[in-house]
């Protein structure tokens, strides 16, 4: 027998053999996630219960030597669930409980298979609020959210998933299962764990369980889009609405090709010579924010806004926000490839980003899609190409993005990670020597390089790249 | 030559002979901090000036394995400070400069040495906010403060030092440089070993330069005393006026053995029958903190308070906060020893934490005055005591203290961290395996452990008892 079906014998003799599943034609669909990254079938999938079969699971794993590659939603835009070294996909549907949300401390014990957006209704149910946001959220599984450290636009007001995670059990790459961070708002007993694990991507440990934070939920919520003429004012306009200490929930900018594709699906009158739009909400108290909302519609008016719009319902609002929302999907109809970036500049250098996207659009005659976070100058910039032999180009354009990016002071990923697709990329932002000692605490967590392997660093990228 | 001497040698040829102070009468005062802990006199000071000066340090201290303990303000409450084992202290007075601040990003770069008091009101005067604010500030230093993940009052609010970090430069035990982190508020490339180094009490690297994240300075402050007439009372309270959904900066409870010793200093004027107050700050809006003052001030009436004072100007409210910030050092006037524990517990279970303190008290026949920062659940409980033989009395109490924290499912340190003091008890919440992990992660960052050595980890702590 090979290494791979002992392991499995070992995992249905301790889980149960409607865990383990082995027909291809359902493996399938464990294959790949919503990037660019090739699909890879697993050999297995494996339906974990409870912590302690994920424990076996990696036991087993351990024992032979498998891969394990731990899937949350497969929404990821790097190919962080892709198992590009086949072996065992770990999934979760049968770990997707709220297992307690304790109103007075504010806060919610939850599995990794929990769908962000049931998260995120259920606790609002009760007044509170989780404030991360991945625009996938209502596909996406808390696991996956704090593989990534998952932001989205309310990351501006309220902060990254790593924010709202107090503590975690984990299990790591032998089966040992572990309880890190705390239960309490503060705790400084040794290392912060916790916060390492978050955002690691699947390649340390694997999430069984996590107490997050909540928040009372904001009493009420208003809406404004304001239309601009051109990109250029966009930017200063963003940073003088927030010298003047306006703090919205988000400021989501759009540029005018986001505007074309998003329009008709929207129904949205505004006017023809939009070239730019912010998106900016509001949160708070009931009472104070018809005051609030009419002093930043003000502000966005004095700063140059053709027009500014605000959503007088919430039905209105979510038509709105469901056509933000559906703005990744609907690029993917407009070509038969996308390439979504995530970089991030300094606020005050979002001006130049977007003029850099702008000159690789004509230089290379892309369609580059801009739209994202402006509040944190994070930018999703997309590349659009039907013909295969413009990837070339594309990847040239990419390549000078992040050029431009680590020029401005920037990073590479605010939200996506780093997965496999911008694992080559990684040494232009961080030194070989971080980029080793990131791979010796990899390697205390996980020797066998058994976990999400092929994922994060470049020389497992690139000796890996191509098995599938 | 003794290795000490040879690395001596070699770090006056790198940094000026200058940097090296072989003075006893010197260097005594390196041998100690705000603690129980047992001062150890350093066999050297080094007073580096720069990162580049730093490494030199760190790369004879390594080749000639030497200790090195960083060294803040000396503030610190755990002996995380102290050179138990000797070699150098390496100090940053000579960098100590605010290098930048950027008021459209909201960030500033600061040195470790800069004084965190100095920070705040230098960044003040730009209306720009660091809300981090130790009961130390006007003595502690930021490297200090990344060191700990210093908390204080405002935390409640503003949240802890992490959450403020975006990057840092760090150097290696073997004298490496390594930058850390973003500029940007988001980002999410590799490992947050941002994160992991904030909190590590100078065990993992050596911070020579921070990025933080500042806020829009708050309009205005102010400032309820609330008198309630038993201690039972004040937990509930607590509770009911955060569930209403108030969002004070901060929620300070004094027990009645603290009110005793900060009332002569405080010239206060509040009911005979007082047995525990609750200092309230909130801020915002100047327009709006009238209103919120009122309604505040009538839910703590409407929660039992027995008055509630209101500091009218800003001389009022200094008064008050004096006060508090010096009770610290009035306890330690009060009793020739003083063993200050910064437990956390949930919330809800605060009440509980208090009447363990009173049964102690009662119990052991021990003075154990307790305040702290209710609003999250960490209390400073103070042991006095004059008679040696006391002590063990003291040691049985705090050890029931911590033993009743875990069963309320709390943390034995919320801001202190665990350096010599507590490392002992460290066991007491983390697992062995947890532990163990920490361990080898210290040894991916400090193979030869020369980098603060003794601290944190029991078993060091055990190894190198009484050393000194």
């Amino acid at each position: 027998m090979s290494p791979l079906d002992n392991a499995l014998l070992a995992i249905e003799r301790a889980c149960g053999s409607g865990s383990v599943i082995r027909d291809e034609s359902l493996r399938e669909g464990y294959a790949g996630d919503e990037s660019e990254t090739t699909p890879c079938i697993p050999e297995a999938v494996v339906r974990a219960s409870s912590t302690e079969e994920v424990s076996q699971v990696m036991r087993a794993a351990f024992e032979h030597g498998v891969p394990v590659t731990p899937r949350g939603g497969g929404t990821g835009r790097v190919g962080g669930a892709v198992p590009v070294r086949g072996g065992i996909v770990l999934t979760f549907e049968r770990m997707a409980s709220i297992k307690h949300i304790d109103r007075n401390e504010l806060t919610t014990r939850v599995q990794p298979g929990v769908i962000t957006g049931e998260l995120k209704r259920t606790v609002e149910e009760d007044l509170l609020y989780y404030p991360p946001d991945p625009n996938s959220r209502d596909s996406c599984a808390i696991g996956g959210n704090l593989a990534t450290n998952a932001g989205g636009p309310r990351a501006f007001k309220y902060g990254v998933t790593r924010e709202y995670v107090l503590g975690m059990e984990v299990v790591l790459a032998d089966g040992t299962v572990l309880q890190l961070g705390h239960e309490t708002k503060k705790g400084v007993t040794g290392y912060d764990l916790t916060a390492l694990v978050v955002g690691s991507e699947g390649t340390l440990g694997i999430v069984t369980e996590a107490t997050l934070r909540l928040i009372p939920k904001p009493e009420a919520t208003v809406t404004l889009l304001a239309c601009f003429s051109g990109l250029d004012e966009v930017a200063p306009a963003v940073q003088t609405l927030l010298s003047q200490g306006h703090v919205p929930s988000c400021i989501e900018l759009l540029d005018s090709e986001a505007i074309r594709i998003v329009r008709p699906e929207a129904g949205l009158t505004i006017p023809d010579e939009t070239k730019a739009i912010l998106l900016v909400e509001l949160d708070g108290e009931a009472g104070r924010l018809d005051g609030d909302l009419e002093v930043c519609g003000n502000a966005l008016t004095d700063l140059g806004a053709l027009e500014v719009l605000v959503a007088q319902t919430s039905g209105e609002r979510d038509r709105l926000w469901a056509s933000r929302r559906e703005l990744s999907h609907s690029l993917r109809r407009q070509a038969k490839n996308k390439l979504s970036e995530d970089v991030v500049v300094p606020r005050t250098k979002m001006a130049d980003l977007l003029r850099t996207c702008a000159e690789l659009s004509d230089e290379n005659e892309l369609v580059i899609p801009t739209y994202g976070h402006a509040g944190d100058g994070n930018l999703h910039v997309n590349f659009l190409w039907d013909d295969p032999d413009q990837k070339r180009k594309v990847d040239d354009a990419v390549k000078r993005l992040f050029e431009r990016v680590i020029e401005l002071r920037g990073t590479l990923s605010g939200e996506h990670g780093i997965g496999v697709l911008k694992a080559p990329y990684l040494p232009m932002e961080q030194s070989l020597a971080l980029i080793d000692l990131q791979q010796r605490i990899k390697d205390v967590f996980d020797p066998k390089h058994i976990l999400n392997p092929g994922k994060i660093f470049p020389a497992d990228a690139k000796r890996f790249h191509g098995v599938c």
